[in-house]
């Protein structure tokens, strides 16, 4: 364990266009926050501003967990379901608002000698809810020296 | 992205008083909170000290999306569920725990210009998971310039 | 509400193995490394370097809370379930991701006095969704003063 210098605040957006519902990798995003702010230790807030997308990490490498995934959520919280009121866009709308407070609406990443501390296999991923194509606001809020 | 000048940290509580299960806008002490600590760019760290009620970010322009929220989770994870084995404190005692397991206990939050950088229609709700009212405590801890 | 004096980082790793699906107490190793930080105020990010593996808070009082969740998310997410097709390392491989998701890789603790600002009853576990034995990498990121 080691205590560093002072820190230091960087602030940045990007926006994600989405083709509905699936998975958007957004590491690249996400590095160039990194890159750009020159902060090299410290903890990175990523932080998405809607209540019908996710923001999660999960296995990179095969892309047949992210179809697992949806096929789980689209059986676990089912689009249409009567249970639910509030349905005026449509019958994917109140299962959007579940998916979103089951997975959560920010990730928080550790940042190590100017990366990400991810393990290798996992990658930092928008989750779109919504059948239609939306464009989504991504901030990263990184604190570190 | 720009880099700003060092950081400091500010800390504060603050209770929240329960009325049994359903949700509880805490939007105004986490505001206040912030206007306190001086704070207008960083990150914030809000969190309860239970097992049994979550902090979670949904939807807050339509109360049928919590009453939809309320009634997909008692479906989940019914209450008296003769699966669980810890119920001392009643029927509602187990299922108060998943429920936090699984929409969590603490939500980042990030700061900009002074204020949350929430989206137009995300709101900060504690969620109480048992059927009778509780004290609940949050801690807020700011870290920004 | 106090502001403080300016930030510092504090990083650090350990390692935690598994004997297969449950959960582990990583309090210990939490608090060395918040006390060997030195840092009294603040945030810490604990974050897992994997997929397959959770970190959570929930009641440490009661084991049989630790078993309810095991029956519950072992329900909810069934191994050898016929609907995933992610299964190359058998019946228990896409579960692990499910319940990663669902239950996060990582955790947030707000630092007060020199300690972890954790309820009485709140436990910090490493939760092994696999059922074999692994090795897990978890990391400690403290930001305070």
């Amino acid at each position: 364990m080691s205590t560093q210098p002072a820190t230091r605040v960087a602030t940045s957006e990007f926006e994600v266009r989405t083709h509905g519902r699936g998975f958007i990798d957004i590491g690249d995003a996400l590095r160039r926050a990194l890159r750009e702010s020159g902060l090299r230790e410290g903890m990175a807030l990523v932080f998405t501003r809607h209540t019908s997308c996710s923001l999660l990490i999960s296995e990179n490498a095969d892309p047949e967990v992210r179809a697992d995934l949806e096929r789980f959520f689209a059986r676990l919280v089912p689009d249409g379901d009567p249970l639910f009121r509030h349905d005026a866009e449509g019958p994917d709308d109140m299962p959007a608002h579940v998916r979103a407070v089951l997975t959560g609406v920010s990730v928080n990443l550790p940042v190590r000698d100017g990366a990400y501390g991810l393990g290798t296999w996992q990658g930092v991923y928008l989750w779109e809810h919504r059948s239609a194509p939306h464009t989504r606001k991504v901030s990263v809020t990184i604190i570190g020296f």
